[in-house]
Formats: structure tokens, C-alpha cells, sequence
């Protein structure tokens, strides 16, 4: 994170703020987790994905390793077992369960680590009883950013796992949503002069440690498309032999597209010449006018190459992104968001919270980048290789977690995130 | 099975004595997975295991769709969907769910397999309310053998599952078995003259199909060790390099042993120059004068090689077992069981319900087999291929499942079995 | 081999005979790698194969390693480097380059195994110049047999290698042969009485160890089929979906055809309609009437079942074969051989030289067998696991390797051998 | 290739000049390959590399089928069959021969490739007999430079076959090196300024698409090592446990070296506490003043953070080559070179020529960069993923092969190219 930290932004406060942002934060994960059995839990669907309990408790590791252990007199960590089965990928902190096998572990069941949050929910609590040192506060604020990465991740690891069953279950039932008739607007493209631009954090609240030092960047003058591509642009895709032209691709998404067999993007099914899709409400028909989703780097590159277009950069995005208000507050377990939606209205469209879009910035150190020292110094550079930046957040991160400095990163191949694809290209 | 099967035999019976039967061993089913949570029933630790909730499942759907659907009229099937989440192998069931993806299956829950059990159990009793034909009759018990076959796998499989756990959860707590101090008894060698001798299945009871024709076999005169090997003989092989001297395996066993870096049977582990065993119970102290188990074929076939013997043949294994009574009438749910006992007595001993021993002989067709029609034909024969031969039951096999003529089959480096092993050598 | 070698068989001899057999034999194996380019005897084109210069230097190898080393005073090692190449599985003699490797080594240059196996045979004429004692001579007997295996290995090697270039050169390169327009013979069925059989070998000259101990088996009266299944009718069990058929196969073959994706016999490709195989005469018309080869032991046992027949148990081969004479003497180098035959004349045909014929049973030991001790007791015995027995030699046998009790072997799913079938009925 | 390309710079010329050129440098390749058996130029070694006979005639290929077939008129193609086997990756241009399996063609032998040049080499000469059109002489032009590209991969591919075999036999023998006793001087930092800074080719004369279009890029104060990484300061970096500290490494970098047993640069083996690496000279001390080479991406950068330093960004390598006198010019075929060599002299050293020098650059498109249409527009951008880029040549380059603005690339675990480090550091 940025080591000039202000705690006074809007997302977190100091002292009692601080503290019920810790619960309010915390308490949103829990009610994520509403509805799942022990079993929907427990179960880790591919090596990727981690099972929900395993969430639930990784972030409440978090809060007692990182802070409780040390800075709580007379912490008692509730289970000394539990560290080596939570750590995710701290080397500095020890030995920890390989990641693949997180599945197996039936026990501790949902209800005990439901009680491992509470105990150090309570710890948290007690902590902020009193005054606490900047340092900690740091860590604090880091928790609650951690806590909701993770809240997102438990609701994509959802979602993959119902995907798996062929009885397609609904993690939010109700009732499938109306198609949105009206039909997409048309595609606008947006002009920017570029030039010398400030990129990365630079205000005074919460930021990840990559997503800085600020610094300038030549940007060329390009354009930028005012939505993200639909469903009903990819199912022309497909029409036009898109997943079948090699020239299309490039080399590695070629030799994907082959091996795995994709011919759609992820969770779409043709049930007799008609798209569905595996959504959080189970399975659903594909929605023309919203923007695609679960494509991988690979495909909206070749979509956009079978456009003549291009990704954008993460710097054209980034500069594209302040003609945009960010002011998404919505609730996150309200069962009508939970996808994405529909454009409307003028100017850049679907900018924050529908999909995560793909640029073709590999994830890299900013100039003069330096990780924290440290455990947490573990959090975002060393995972610096062979991952593309995803901006803008997706329906469903949670909406105060989004900032147009973040950088999401997944590898060229990943499509079980709520990704989707924006075009640009060169004035 | 055997065409000539009469159901008056000890374990089964016609009428209400068949009904009954159905219901005792379909309630063991369900007292076998007493303390399982919906998380503990629902992974799958590795391909060849199954969730417990699966075996619940899969027997049910035995019953359902290979009598219920045809011979109970009004039957209504439980949920359509299930035949193709519960078939095993059948391919001449139509499609079914990748057996690896098992464990993937949260939904649907324990509850509702429980309740699917309680339908399919309706159903049977309304079927046999009324006389059935002898082909049903048949078809039932049938069903009560492959309902207890799939007893002791739920509890191999649960063990396995437990002992992927760093939390090493027992499956039957209460408290660490006293070790017998008495020690094992000194080892005899029988000896049996061989010569021309009738084997596999003559009763009129049930068998399975591969357990016939019975015939003649020429049989060598041998002797064969009064007892099982002990785990303190298996530390005494470790000791001697047995697992670093390739001069002792088969060569497709010594590539298995550094391919998968064995150096103990399965579940041992060593603490602080103490071996352990992960059993039912939790992890517990190797007991020394208790027979081996956990061990693949070739293991068996190495240690016998470095003890100078052999490992005997099926038939005379079942020659041999005619000297024994077979009388074991044990309650599989009493938590004193669950694991193989140190040999007592004269005579030999521990042929029954300790440990299945691994015998040389290829798993393959006794001369004239023919599988049976239809679909329960796909019961044994398909599985002769790469497999061999283990004999006598072990202490999770239910007692009245265990006869002298059965052939249980593994792969030779299968581990996860009560598996252990007898010698023998030429006479 | 047996402890009872008896060097006055009619295939080796003493003293000056067996010089001469050794000269003929090492001789005979230099004429199968003429025409081969140093490339095609470097290249190593799967790992159940090896190169042909390989099999030239580790035939040598065996001679220098086994016999010259000890018993030839004053003998230098050709290059202390190469027993760590040449080795094969011999755990007794020490580290050796692993096997899926092999192909790798382009130097030594074939011209320097061909002087390693001068240096070599000049080492073999010094020794025998002079009397040697019964264990020389029992070891050369076994080097002789032993560099008979690999001139099989040679070619079935080399035709693996080209078969897998799209020049699809020849090794024997010539006219294509004429098809033989008269077509098969009618099957017949002969009638075996069976009863108490002695089986194994029994005679005074060489066999492989795990060739007896001779002994008696009971063996149920059958009919053996006159003649090997022909292409013509493995072309209609293709017709007829066999390899679509899951319920013909056992389960891992059902699996193997479904990973491997099988449609047909290795080797062969459809061009228009006509069905084509490689050979060592390079790609061929598939001759109708010629046994069909290359064919596994799944592929032979599902056809089988398909024909509503079974394969015979070696046993019953055996006992067959002694009714039919072992005289075939041809030359191996003669390119009208290389090939399997068309049957003709009464009787059972094609027991001999033809293809190696599948048997049902498993290849392991006959009661009372004991490996030889020292590093040739690793021939056979380690290596009694998951393979099947094949009987009668291959078109590319040396005739005189070729007996009614040798047993060869191979895993079920192994195709690059002359392997084919011929059917057996209960009576 | 740039656009604009313009035949007069001092690397190529037009009419007699480029003829001659194209006669030189095909020369070059054949001179290569000399000393090559037939074996040595079949075998592929693992996937990544390719038998010499198939860089020889791949890049004929090339010239044959991106030239002579279009614009020779009457040109005969020399074997119908050949575009099939030694098209490397040209979707555009039709169905291939997998690249795995390349090294299994031991057709058609070396002789019968270098007849295939020389028909291909008389073409081109009759094609330049007449005046070409600037289209073909820029595709002349980029042939010149894609057979420069392979007599690089040529010779690493050697060194990687022949450090297979453990004979360790040398490309071209002679007497080891002696070791330049007197020391690698000492390491300077060099500053830079930065600012806004022109990088890309701008030149006349030839350069790979990927090269352009030249643009302006932001470059922060920077210092440079003065020379690469030594081989003595890697064996501190081992002695220092660098190969088993986790948080030294990137997270992907971390695994392979666990998933490969990595404990020192490729080729190195420790004999007897002394380190040897395998060369094309055969096996040899390592020399201590010498750069490092052979290693990995992974391997740069977590030496770089022992080190406290960082990799150079491509852009600030290319700024600071400005600095350094480009004039290599040495004969590849003198066995002298071949070897990373000793820094000498004040300023940067060993800019060029030594070893290829891993920048922490993602390979990826310049501002504006488009593919070339057509086949030749395959060359770079697909290959724009998972890459990163390195500078400044190795001393297997053809010397007239480097530039400054040259972007090889490769994925971060590959090392069997000639491939060092040089450290950099923010100002």
C-alpha cells in the first residue's frame, strides 16, 4: 500500500469509523456466505478457486497474524492449527496447506470458522477499543481491502463450483431477469488528445502498493469505445468462425482455444441454437444487450483484432476514466445486480462495476516501484509475471473497493472472473 | 451372479425375511454415515474414492433403476436427474457424470439423498409387499450385496478423505486403543498337500458372477504362514532398506515406489522415530503385533521376496480357508472394530475380517465364466484386466458379506484398502 | 533359463558350433541395420522403443558386461563409457542412462557401435578358442537368444520410426507386394480334448527361465480356430462399430480407445475409402486376406466378444501347437518375408512366424519358478506384471527363436509389435 | 519489417551487393552445420529446439516459399512434400509437421537437405540475375535476416542436444580455454539523465516489424552496471542460498525452480566442489570473470533482488546503448568465439555480443505497431504474450545481426540460449 496513507478518505475513518467499517465489512462477507451448505463451502472446484469456508477464514488469518498476534496483549489465537491451513501464499510466514488440496478439508466445518470470525471479530474490536498506532491502523485498512478482494473471489469461486453441476444451481434463486428489449445503444467512440498524463494513485486514502508511485506516461491520441462489447457482438463473433480463425489469435491463445476446446465464452451453453449461460442465479438465457463476460485475455484480443480494433492500454483507460463520475454505491446482496448491465445514457458507458475490462498492459512495476518490507510486501510484486491489468471493477466487487488507479491482474487464460472486453484504437 | 441362486441360504431370505434383510443392511448404510457432515459426504479425496454421499446415492439408484422402474408399478422416479449423477459404469445406462467430478456435487444435499434413500426404501418394501418373480428376487439380493460392497468403500474412502486432513479428524473419536502387550504369536507354517481341488462357488446361496464356475484346479503341495505379516515385520523391511532395494521389487513396483517416494504403507508416518498410522480413529501409534494394512500389491510381492517366500495363489488361499470356520458375527458400527486384530490361538488364524490379502493370482475368468445379460453383467468381467486377486475380508467388510470363494480386485498399487498381506512358499 | 541347458539342441552347439552360431547370429543382426542411416538408427521415436544402434551396442554390451568382462583374461573394455549407455533395466549392474533418453545420443556414431561390436566378436572367437566351462557356455547360449529378442526389437522399432514420418520411407524398399487374389481359407474349428496337460518347456536345449518349470495343468476341452483373424474381418468389425461399441471392451481398453482415440489397427489410415497400412515395405494396400497385426490385447479381446468367441489361454495354445510342426527356416533378410501370410492348406495354419497371437492369460510365474540368481535373474521375473502372454512368433522372429513353449509378453495396450489374433470356444 | 526499408545501409545491399550477401550468409549456415553428423542434425532435444537439418531447411523453405515460387518464374518446388514438413509456424501458409515431432524425420537425411539448398540457392541466384521489385528485394532482404535468426537457434540447439549425452562431446573440440587470470574489473555505475527519449528503429535499413514504429517514451533517472553479472558473483549468489530462498523470487519463478530442481544456471554441473558447464567446446571449468549465461528470466530477476538492484526497463537499455561504439564484426566460425568473453576497458562493457541481456520489459506492441499483412505479418505480434524482451546480442549473433533497437524475446524459464544479466538501479 502507499506509505502516505490518510485514513480521513471516504472509505475508511479513524477510531469508532474505522471500527465499523471493520464491521460492516466483515459482516458483508458473512452474509456473501448466506445460503451456502457446509458442503457448497467446503468444495474447491478447480486448483484456481478456493471454497468459500476457506475465504471466510483466510481473511479472519489475516486480521489475527498480521495485527491481533502482535498488537492485541493477551490474544489467544483460537486455533494454533489454523494458520498453516489459512496462510494463502506468505512465504515469510511459514509453511502453509498446498493450494489444490483446500477442498479436502471437511473440517473445521462452516460453523467453526464462522466462530473463529466472531472470536477474532472480537479481538479486532477489543483492539479498537483504545487508540491504536498508525502502523496498525495501516494494517487495519489493508484487512478491510484484503476482506473484500476476497469477497468478490468467494462470489466467482461460487459461481464456478454451481457451474460444475449439472443440476446448474442458483446461487441467488428467484426469478430469471427480463431481457432488457430496448437493445443496446449504439457505439460511440470517444477521442483523447493523450500527451504527458499523470497515471497511478495519488490521492491520500487507501491504494495498493502497485498501484503507485504516480508518475507521468506519454499517452498517444486514440479513441475509446463508449461501451463494453455485448453478447450479441460476441454471438457474431462465434457466427463468423471467430473461435475457428487462427489468424485471429495470438500464438499461446491459439494453442488454448485448441486444447481446451473453447468455442464460446466460458459458462455459455447452445441449448438448441439458443445462448445460455451459468450466472448466479443459475442458468439463464444470454442477454444480447449486456456486456459479455467470463472471456479470457486471449479472446478479447482476438475479438478485437476480427474488429480491427485494439485493447486499450492501462493508461488510456485510466485517463478515459476521469470524464467519469465514480460514484456506485449500490448493495451488494440485492439479488438484481449480481450481472451486468445493460449501457445507458451518454458519454463512456459501463465503466465501473459491470465487468472488469481487459487492457493489454502486462501487469509491471510503475517506475520506481518498491514492495512494502515485509509479509505484506508479498501482497502484489511478486506476482508480476505473465498477467494482464484488468481496470474498472465488475458487479460484483464491491462498489467502494473500486478506484480508477486499481490494477487487476489475471493470466492471458482466465475466465471464471466477471471479465469483459472494451475496444480502442490509435487516432 | 450364479443362475442357480437360492435365496434360502443364511443371509438372505424370501418374503418378509428378504424385506427385512433389505431393511437392516439399507438402515447399516445410513448408521455408517451417522456423523458425517454435509462437507465430510460431499468430497471426493481421489479419483478412485467416492463421497460417502455418493455411496448413499449410488446404491439407492442400484435399486431404483434396475428394479423399481421396472417392476413396481406407479413407481415415480425420485428426481430424473439423478440416474445420470448416480450411475457408476454402467454403459449400458446411458451417460453418466465423470467419475473424478464426483466430489463436485454439493447439491444435491446429504438431506436429500437421505430422502431420496426413504422413497427408494418405500418403494422396495411396497415391492415386496407382494410376491415378486424369482428374476426380482434375484435383482434384490443382488442389491443387498452391492449396497455392502459399497459399505466398506464408504469407509475406506472416508478414511482416506480424514487422512488428507492436517486436522487428522477421527471418524470414530473416542479414546487411543491400548496397544495388546501381549505380542503377536510365533509364526507356523501350515502345510497342504495340493493335488486336484474344487474352487470358486458351489453353495446355493449368492456369489457373484467371477466367483464361478466352480472346477477343478491342479494345486501344488505348499505351506502358508499361520498369520498375516506384522506391522512390527513391516518396520523390521523399512529397517532393511526394503523400500531403497530395487532388487526386490517387480519393476513396475519399484518405479511406483519412486515415482510416488513410498517408504512406508500408506497412512504411516513418522514422529519423532515413532511410527503412526492415520486409522478411523485418528492418527494412533502403529500397533506392532497387528497385521500390515494399507499395503499395495507390490509391497506384498517385495516383502515377500525379501522374506524368501512367495505370496500364495487364490486357490490356495481358498483351499487353506476350508480349515477355518467362518463364523464372524460382528456389529460393524461398534467402534471396537474397525481395525485388524492381533492374531490369537492355534491353527490359522486371521483369515477372516482383518486385512484382504493380496494373493498372485491375476484377477480373470475361472474356465466357461460368461458374464451375465444385460446390465448387471457389466458387474466383474470388464474389470479383468490389471488387477489381482485379494482374499478373506477385512475389519470394515461387513461379516456376512465374507465368503471363501470371493474374489475382491485391485490394481497393484492400490493403498487405500485394508490391504495386507500372508506369505507362503513351495513345499 | 533352465538350470538343465543342454547345448546339443539343434540351435546352438559347441565348441566350433557355437562359435559359428554366435558369428551367424551377431552377423545376421548387422544385416537388419544395412541401409539404415546413422539418423535413422540415432532417433528413438516413443519410449517402448529404442534406437537401432542402440539395440547393436546393448546386445554387445550384454556379451562384453556378462561374459567377456569375467571370463576373458587380458579383455579391455571397449569404452568405459559405455555401460552406463548401453545397460538396459539391469539394477544389479549398476546407474544407466534412462530409457526414454536413449535417443538422444548421437554420438557414439553408429560406425563406432559397429566397431564396438568387432572389438566385441574378436573378445567372443578369443574366449571360445579355448574350451570354456557349461556357465560360459550357458551364458553365451543366453547372449545368442537375447540378441535374437532384439533383432525383433530392431525392426518393429524402425518400423515405429518411419511410420511416424510423412515421407513414410521403406525399410525394405521394392515392388508393393501383389494381394492374393484367392482369398482366405474357410475357418475351421478343432477340437481339444484338454485333461491334464503338461505344459512348459521340457526339452534339453535353451529356454527362457520363465519357459518352467514344466508341469501339469487341467485344461477344459475348447476349439481353436484354424487360422488367425484376417484384415477382412477386423475391416467389418469396424464396419459394424466396434470401436464405438463400449460395451465389447473391457474397461481400460474402453478407456485406452477413448484417450487414444482408436478407430483401427496401428499403422493403418484411410485414403479414400481404402484402407492403407504402413509396413516395412513402407505404406501398403491392407491386404484382406493376411492376418491382421498390430492390434492390442483390448483390441483382440473385444473382438472376441464382438464374434461372441474368446482368446485361448496360452495353455491351450500350447497344447494345440504340438499337433501342428515347427520347421519354418526362412531367411530373414529375403524381402519377400517381413510380412504375414496369407493361410493355406488343412489344419490349424499361421501357429508359427506369422503374428505373435494373444493369449488371456497374464504373464506370471509357473508354480515353482524361481528367478536365476545374479544380474540375468532380472530377465523375466520382475516384469510379472500387467502383461499378457503372446504365443507362436511374428513374421520377424528369427525362426529359430521360435518355440511352442516360449512365452512372450506385453502390456494390453501395446500395439507396435506383430500382434494379432486367433479365436477360441468352450466346447 | 518497417515500411520504408532501404536497401543501401551497410548490412545489405542491391543487385550484385544483396546477391552476394544472400550467398554469404547462406554460406554461413552450411559452414555451421559443418562437422555435424547426420544423427546430430536429425535429433530434436526437447520441443524448443529443432534438429540443425530442419534450421537448414526451414529457412530455405522460406526463401522458396515466400519468393521463388511467386516471382521465379519456371521455378520447380525441389520436394512437394517439403512445405508440409518444415513450415515452422505459418498458419497462413497451411497445414505443418508438429513441431514435437521434428526430430523423428531422419528423412530426408542432411545430404538431401543440403541438395534441397542448393536448388533453392540456385533459384535465388537466378532470380537476381534480372532486377527484382522492391517487394521482393524486401522480402530478400528479411530472408537474409529470419536465416540470420536461425544460425543462432542453430547453434544453441547443438549445445542443448550435446549437453544431453553424457559423453558431453564438443561442437568444435580443440583445447579448453585457458581462464583470464586477471580479474573482471570492477563494477561501475553509469548515470543516466532520462527524460523524454526516442527509442525504436529510425533508421534506413533493415529492422523487424516489432522494432517500430519509433516513438517517444518518459524515462526516469536511471544507473546502469558498467558490465553483466559474472560468473564468480553468480556462484555467491548459489553459496548464498539464493536457489532456497523463497522471497528472493517471483511467485512463478518460485514454482519452476521447485517444479525443476534448479540449483545453478543451466549447464552447470559441480564436480568434486568445482563448477563445470556444458559449452560448445564440450564440458569446462566455468570461467569466474565471465558473464554468467544461461539463465532465466526467473533466475535475472530474484539475482537482481538479492542484489538489491532491478533489471533494466528494454527503453533504458536502448538509451544507454547509445553510449557504446556498435562494430562487432568477428567471424562466427572461429572457435575463439563462441563464449561469452571478459570485460575490459572503462565505460559499459559488453554491450553487445557477449550474452543476451533480460530487461523486466514485457514483449509487447509500440504505440502504433501493426503486423505486416499477409504471411510475414505472422513473424512477431503473435508472439506478444508471456515474453519478455532482451537486449543487446550474444556471442552466437551473427555480428551484423545486432541493433540497438533489436528485441529478441523469450518466456521467462527458458535458459538455453546464451542468455546474462546486467543490473540496473532507480537514480
Amino acid at each position: 500500500m502507499t506509505s502516505n496513507i490518510q485514513l480521513n478518505d471516504t472509505n475508511v475513518g479513524t477510531g469508532n469509523a474505522l471500527a465499523d467499517r471493520i464491521t460492516s465489512v466483515r459482516g458483508l462477507t458473512e452474509g456473501l456466505a448466506t445460503g451456502l451448505s457446509d458442503a457448497d463451502a467446503t468444495v474447491q472446484s478447480m486448483d484456481d478457486a478456493s471454497p468459500a469456508k476457506w475465504h471466510l477464514a483466510h481473511t479472519t488469518w489475516f486480521f489475527e497474524t498480521m495485527i491481533l498476534k502482535e498488537n492485541l496483549e493477551g490474544y489467544v489465537v483460537f486455533d494454533v492449527r489454523f494458520p498453516y491451513l489459512f496462510n494463502s501464499y506468505y512465504e515469510a510466514l511459514g509453511a502453509r496447506h498446498p493450494r489444490p488440496l483446500r477442498g479436502l478439508l471437511t473440517r473445521p466445518s462452516l460453523d467453526t470458522v464462522l466462530a473463529y470470525r466472531a472470536h477474532v471479530d472480537d479481538g479486532l474490536q477489543a483492539l479498537m477499543a483504545n487508540p491504536v498506532s498508525p502502523d496498525v491502523e495501516e494494517l487495519l485498512v489493508l484487512g478491510i481491502h484484503h476482506e473484500q478482494q476476497h469477497q468478490e473471489l468467494l462470489l466467482t469461486d461460487i459461481l464456478h463450483l454451481f457451474a460444475q453441476n449439472p443440476l446448474r444451481p442458483a446461487y441467488r434463486p428467484g426469478m430469471p431477469l427480463d431481457v432488457d428489449t430496448r437493445g443496446a445503444p449504439g457505439l460511440h467512440w470517444t477521442e483523447f488528445d493523450g500527451g504527458r498524463q499523470t497515471v497511478g494513485y495519488r490521492g491520500d486514502g487507501f491504494a495498493f502498493d502497485c498501484e503507485g508511485p504516480s508518475h507521468d506516461r506519454l499517452v498517444e491520441p486514440f479513441r475509446l469505445a463508449s461501451r463494453c462489447v455485448t453478447n450479441a457482438e460476441w454471438i457474431e463473433f462465434i457466427a463468423a468462425g471467430g473461435y475457428q480463425s487462427a489468424m485471429l489469435w495470438l500464438s499461446d491463445g491459439w494453442a488454448t482455444v485448441n486444447l481446451e476446446g473453447w468455442t464460446a465464452p466460458f459458462y455459455w451453453e447452445n441449448r438448441d441454437g439458443q445462448w445460455w449461460s451459468m450466472t448466479l442465479r443459475g442458468a439463464q438465457p444470454v442477454d444480447p444487450n449486456a456486456p459479455v463476460a467470463h472471456i479470457s485475455y486471449f479472446e478479447a484480443d482476438a475479438f478485437a483484432t476480427f474488429a480491427r480494433r485494439r485493447l486499450p492500454t492501462e493508461f488510456e483507460w485510466e485517463l478515459a476514466s476521469h470524464t467519469v463520475p465514480l460514484d456506485g454505491k449500490f448493495n451488494m446482496l440485492a439479488s438484481d445486480r449480481l450481472r451486468p448491465a445493460t449501457a445507458r445514457g451518454d458519454g463512456l458507458a459501463q465503466m465501473f462495476g459491470d465487468v472488469w475490462e481487459w487492457t493489454r498492459s502486462a501487469f509491471s512495476a510503475y517506475p520506481g516501484y518498491k514492495p512494502d518490507p515485509g509479509a505484506v510486501g508479498e501482497y502484489n510484486g511478486k506476482f508480476m509475471n505473465g498477467q494482464y491489468v484488468l481496470k474498472g471493477g465488475s458487479c460484483v466487487t464491491p462498489p467502494d473497493h473500486i478506484r480508477r488507479s486499481y490494477r487487476n491482474f489475471f493470466q492471458p487464460d482466465k475466465r471464471w472472473q466477471f471479465s469483459g472486453v472494451r475496444l480502442a484504437e490509435d487516432l
